[in-house]
Order: structure tokens, then C-alpha cells, then sequence
């Protein structure tokens, strides 16, 4: 196994990761910056879950940017989640983070229903059975919904959170009208939307959702996200969101 | 009634309007426009029906837009009706224009079912309930869910329109969750949504909604429109829509 150690930007965190099978990207960073923002910001004693987690890479983020007491992971893949509990451990991370090697569906312990403040989720993006199926089995489980569903991941997180608890999850856009019926099924109500694009004004390819258990029927959409401005350097909020001034980006 | 007669800036098409009551504005126009373009631009023999027509702005643009040779609109308010109906004669249009004075859940005439290829609407925006409240009647049942709910417009929508048939909606953004777990409801798939805002890279205000009837699941989030560039003047797709050049529209 060829492994690679990444700087991750932010506070000194780095994360082991292998390049064969998957390695995080900016929706792994636009799903930690987005849950720890007001108006759900993790306080101090709040408690997490992110489902999907592969190597952590949300986990570390949120470890960072956020004062949550404990953060958890869940991750089907063994090797995914041997990294994980490895990159806990070597970020001296190993009291508030915790990752469990399971199938979201199987996440029934009773003691965890309701016990969650944030839920997070960057689950896989394509249905199970369109898209170009990976060859490599590690890479279709992180990215094809093989072992769980979208509505899948919806329904675990609804599970886990308490009452006005926040969910926050980052898909592409195309999935908005499957997101939204089954958020609204499984009463996880969405609250908040953010579109990202590559350049201003483009089509949107990555898309932010924030819902809230139980909450009202009140949605913004905030205003849109580009990751590169016209000349192809990094807009001023993705600097901000690496946590890099933009001498240090480009 | 103090009438006022505006020049749309299509085709020499000119409109009555009652200022004290309720007139057109960019949504309107952008609805018109969304309905007459490609994939679904209205072929020569094509009919359509737009609910909540109001005064007949939408089948008035739509008629110097688009060849379809039966446009219908259908307005609860018998004075913007009547304004409608003098609309229509006015420009010329009796042939190809109808409109109906009545609820639009009021048309359950079987012959209308099933047989429109298009179906516009420019709903009320705010539900009944809420929202502050015109002391004006006519301007409160233009923009409130008064005498039908927005559920209701896209049952209706559904009801009207053919196997295949396209769905051309305006609305506020903040009700996109409504409109998209309303439209599943009634078979209308949602196959393209466009947010437009007032200057680029700003919240959108302003949202379009296409649906297919029985259409598969494949959505596109187009890529954002903005009325105005960021020092004031109108952007050229505004422009291209209103069929103004820049300076015409300076």
C-alpha cells in the first residue's frame, strides 16, 4: 500500500491517505467549513457525526475549526477506517475523535439515537447502478451508492440527531430534488442551500445542504460560491475557507 | 380606473394596465422568455395555458415569441381579465389568444385535461396566511395564495398538460422546497431550475422551475442569471431577452 502523508492546511493537521483508492477534496473542505459556521456552529460540549468519513479528512477539519467535545466517524471500508484511526491517533487526536468501522445501516445502537448535535456527509455521488463503475472496488464504495443509499444516509442522520440538530451534507447538484424529498420524509427540513462553482456565474457542481430535525419551513438559498475568480486564482472565500492567504494559495 | 398603456418592447406588443392595481415585471418577462426556448420552444401548432395570467403578459410575449398557434390564460380577477381580453383585441391577437375569466381550480372542463403541450404560471408568491397583507384586494389575490395555493397551480398544471407536456414556473427561491416536493406529487419532474439575482454572485431573488409531465429524474441547475452587472447597467442576456440593445435599454 502506497501511502502519502498530506499537510492539510489547517492548524498542522495531516492526514495519511491513500492516492490508489480516494483522497479528499475541496467538498470534503466546503462540507467542514460550511457545518462550522453559525448558526449551528459546534459549541463546546456538542457532539458529531460524520457518515462516510473514508480516511477522516471531516473529522480533523471540524477538530480544528470547531471547540465539539467529541467527533465521530463512521466508514465501511476497513482500510479506509484503519487510516482514519491512524491519522486520530497521529494528530494527537485520539480523545475527541472516535471511528467506527460499520455500514451506516448498521448504526442501531439505541444509545446513539437522538445523540448527535451535527451530523455531516459527503456520501457517495452516484446511484448504484449508473455512472462508470470504478474497477477499483475501494474507489466505486467511496464514490457509487453500493452498500447504502442516499436516502440511506438521510434517514441514519435523521436517526441520529436530536431534535433541532443540524445536518449538513455536501452531493452535487443534480440530486437537489432527491435530497430535498428525502429530507423532508425522513423531517429533516432544509434550511440552508449554497450552490458552488468553478468560476462565477458557471453552472454549479458541488452543492452545500443544511437542514435541521423537526425545523420550520424556511429555506435560503445563500448566495453562490466560486472556487476560482475569472483570472483562475482563488476567490477571496476559498482562502479563507483553506484558512491560506492568497500569496500562500497560488 | 386611471388605465395606463406600456409599450412591452415586443414586437410593437402594447398593454393596458391598471397602476393602482397590479403590473408586469421582470418575472414575468423571464418566464416568458424560459417558456420559449429550446428544448421545449413551442413548435407551430403547439398550445399553451398560462394560470394566473393577469392582464396577459405572459401569453401576449409569448405570441411574439414563440409560433404556438393556441395561447390560453386563465385569471381569477374579472378586472384584469376584462384588461386581458382588451389586450388581446388591441394587439391584434384575437385569433390566437383566449382568455378565461375564472379559478383555475375552478377548470374541470375534461375537454382542457390532458391537452395543453405547455403550461406557464406566474403564481401568487406568498402564502396565504402570511406575509403582510395588501389593503388593495386585487393586488392581495395577485400576490398571496389566496383563492388557490401554490400546490394548486401545479395540480392543475398537471392536469392540463399532455404526456411529456413542459412545466414553466416563476417563483421565489425560499419556496423551492414546496415546489419541488409539490411537482413529484403531481408527476411534473423537475428537469431544470435557474436562479436569477440582481447583481452577480448575489442571493438569487427570483426562481425558474421547468418540469416535464412523467419526465425521468435528471435535473440541470442551470448556470445563474443577473438582471444587472455590477456597475448598473443591464446584463447582455437581460438585454437579449428584452430584445434591447444596450443602449436601448440604458
Amino acid at each position: 500500500m502506497q501511502l502519502r502523508l498530506d499537510d492539510t492546511g489547517f492548524g498542522g493537521i495531516e492526514i495519511f491517505q491513500n492516492p490508489q483508492e480516494f483522497c479528499y477534496g475541496v467538498d470534503a473542505v466546503l462540507l467542514a467549513d460550511f457545518a462550522s459556521k453559525p448558526p449551528s456552529a459546534a459549541k463546546e460540549k456538542s457532539r458529531i457525526i460524520d457518515l462516510g468519513t473514508g480516511t477522516g479528512i471531516v473529522p480533523l477539519i471540524l477538530s480544528h475549526k470547531t471547540k465539539a467535545g467529541e467527533i465521530m466517524g463512521v466508514e465501511v471500508q476497513e482500510a479506509s477506517w484503519k487510516l482514519a484511526e491512524r491519522n486520530r491517533v497521529h494528530n494527537g487526536l485520539a480523545d475527541r475523535l472516535k471511528f467506527i468501522n460499520c455500514d451506516i445501516n448498521e448504526l442501531k445502537d439505541e444509545s446513539l439515537r437522538g445523540s448527535f448535535d451535527i451530523v455531516t456527509s459527503n456520501p457517495p455521488y452516484t446511484a448504484g447502478s449508473c455512472g462508470i463503475e470504478s474497477a477499483n472496488r475501494a474507489k466505486m464504495i467511496a464514490r457509487h451508492e453500493t452498500t447504502a443509499s442516499l436516502d440511506d444516509f438521510i434517514a441514519r442522520a435523521a436517526w441520529l440527531l436530536r431534535d433541532k440538530g443540524d445536518f449538513y451534507m455536501v452531493h452535487r447538484p443534480g440530486r437537489l430534488i432527491d435530497i430535498c424529498e428525502s429530507c423532508r420524509k425522513h423531517r429533516l427540513e432544509p434550511k440552508e442551500l449554497r450552490f458552488v462553482s468553478g468560476k462565477p456565474m458557471e453552472k454549479p457542481n458541488i452543492l452545500l445542504v443544511h437542514c435541521v430535525r423537526n425545523g420550520k419551513r424556511q429555506l435560503k438559498i445563500l448566495e453562490p460560491l466560486a472556487v476560482r475568480n475569472e483570472d483562475g486564482s482563488y476567490t477571496d472565500e476559498i482562502c479563507r475557507i483553506y484558512e491560506k492567504t492568497v500569496e500562500q494559495t497560488e
